[in-house]
């Protein structure tokens, strides 16, 4: 079942290449007819020599409303559009671009925000606890952003590049008043870890912490959305820790996307983001 | 109900301005639906000046499969394609673009040959017999060719300015070997009478031909698609006129146009068109 379409009907696309293992358009899809909108999202499958040719042609579309973007898409799109919203200015990459009805295109991207918003949801929130975050790459880079924001007592930034991690808990601690720290991945004596880096996306990689200095009762979330539990994710349930995977993150960012794309999506169960912290004006937003 | 869309989904275009009375997105995707197509089509509304811009991004679409093409781009069109099939290179226009898995686009129009499978369905075949046709503007020129190659004995052109309607009857004689003339829009002594001019389209418009010179059982085809009958055919059918509206003719060249597409669409009642005609392969058409 799918949005009835007619030649008044505004267009989404989900940029990027392969778009094989796409759920977005689905996703979308569903709620659009939900919510009864005239409006149909569709994939726009875009190499990553091609991707200047496809914006001038996307820009020529009077009835494209908005982008999703996807691998390889997500750090060369920064330079094709009008306006960022901080989340994709601190980030250095976007997932998603609201096209104005003047025109002008908005970049954006919330695995930060989302990531925390799951973690609330499964009543892991990061306020007023000490949180490791192992990962200082794009994920990583937003959720130490948004984990920050959202009220971290204390935030300890580990990656195998100890400069960038050095460097990142300057900005966050500059930009959020968090005390930020770098540091080894060392979870002993952390509230909360979470598992920004790829590790774990393969069955026999090595663990980003040693579980073994996890205390009882610690959040260990790990981002990585796998079917089955993460080494890390077994290793720290069976110490008696609390976990969560990539799931909540995921859809926690589709949630406020699609709000910033203008459409109310709330999965089964899940309360509703807190708009405080994300939607204030963007106003130092323009490039 | 409309095609399911996916990351792997073929995308179709209806590209042109306005769109807002557009058809087309619904009966394509009607038939992606019945025939179990994993592809959809979308309207792509495009002002005149953003044409080239929409082709450089179109091109770089990898699952981009069809463009449907309306005003105001169905001539400027031609100089996008890479190949033009024989009705459009004809024409001077195109309104259907294939885009095949090499990235060549062919372009093609089957206004003329959806004419006479229209006139074929409703009982009207002009094969062995005489035909005064009306206008040869871009619809005029396209029915000319395919009714002379459907087997007219003879075949009028008649059209406000006689040095048009001269040099098509010339082109069309040299192209398929029919009896081909030009003169007055007198329909006295023909066994069909085609209007191929805009008049009839607002209801104070003079009559293409005289319909008092029309004799009864002449068959009188107004190509102007309207919900109430035009003055010509009124007149015509109060003289005993067989007559015959714009609708088999569009749902004619719809037939060709899918069936150029790749789809088999039949609509209720109708049978197939005639492969031999219009089908043997495009080779003089390359550009």
């Amino acid at each position: 079942m799918h949005p009835h379409i007619t030649g008044r009907t505004r267009l989404y696309g989900l940029v990027g290449d392969p778009l094989t293992a796409a759920k977005s358009p689905q996703l979308l899809n569903q709620i659009f007819i939900e919510q009864r909108a005239d409006a149909v999202c569709v994939p726009f499958w875009v190499k990553a020599e091609d991707l200047s040719a496809f914006v001038a042609g996307a820009r020529a579309l009077r009835n494209l409303s908005g982008l999703l973007v996807t691998m390889p898409h997500k750090q060369r799109m920064l330079d094709y559009v009008d306006e960022l919203h901080p989340t994709a200015s601190r980030v250095g990459a976007l997932n998603v671009i609201r096209c104005e009805e003047d025109g002008r295109w908005v970049g954006a991207i919330f695995d930060g925000v989302g990531c925390v918003l799951g973690m609330q949801w499964e009543g892991n929130h990061p306020a007023n606890k000490s949180v490791l975050l192992v990962g200082a790459g794009g994920a990583g880079r937003a959720i130490a952003f948004a984990v920050a924001a959202a009220g971290a007592r204390t935030l300890t930034l580990s990656d195998v590049d100890e400069q960038r991690a050095a460097d990142l808990a300057k900005s966050v601690a500059a930009e959020t008043g968090c005390i930020t720290h770098s540091g080894p991945p060392d979870p002993h004596g952390f509230e909360v870890v979470i598992n920004a880096t790829p590790l774990g996306m393969n069955a026999n990689d090595a663990m980003p912490v040693n579980p073994e200095r996890l205390a009882p009762g610690t959040i260990v979330v790990d981002i990585i959305n796998a079917p089955e539990p993460t080494q890390l994710r077994r290793a720290a349930h069976a110490r008696g820790c609390r976990t969560q995977d990539g799931g909540p993150m995921h859809e926690g960012q589709a949630v406020h996307a699609l709000r910033f794309l203008g459409f109310d999506y709330r999965p089964a169960g899940r309360s509703a983001p807190d708009d405080g912290v994300l939607f204030a004006p963007a106003t130092n937003a323009s490039r």
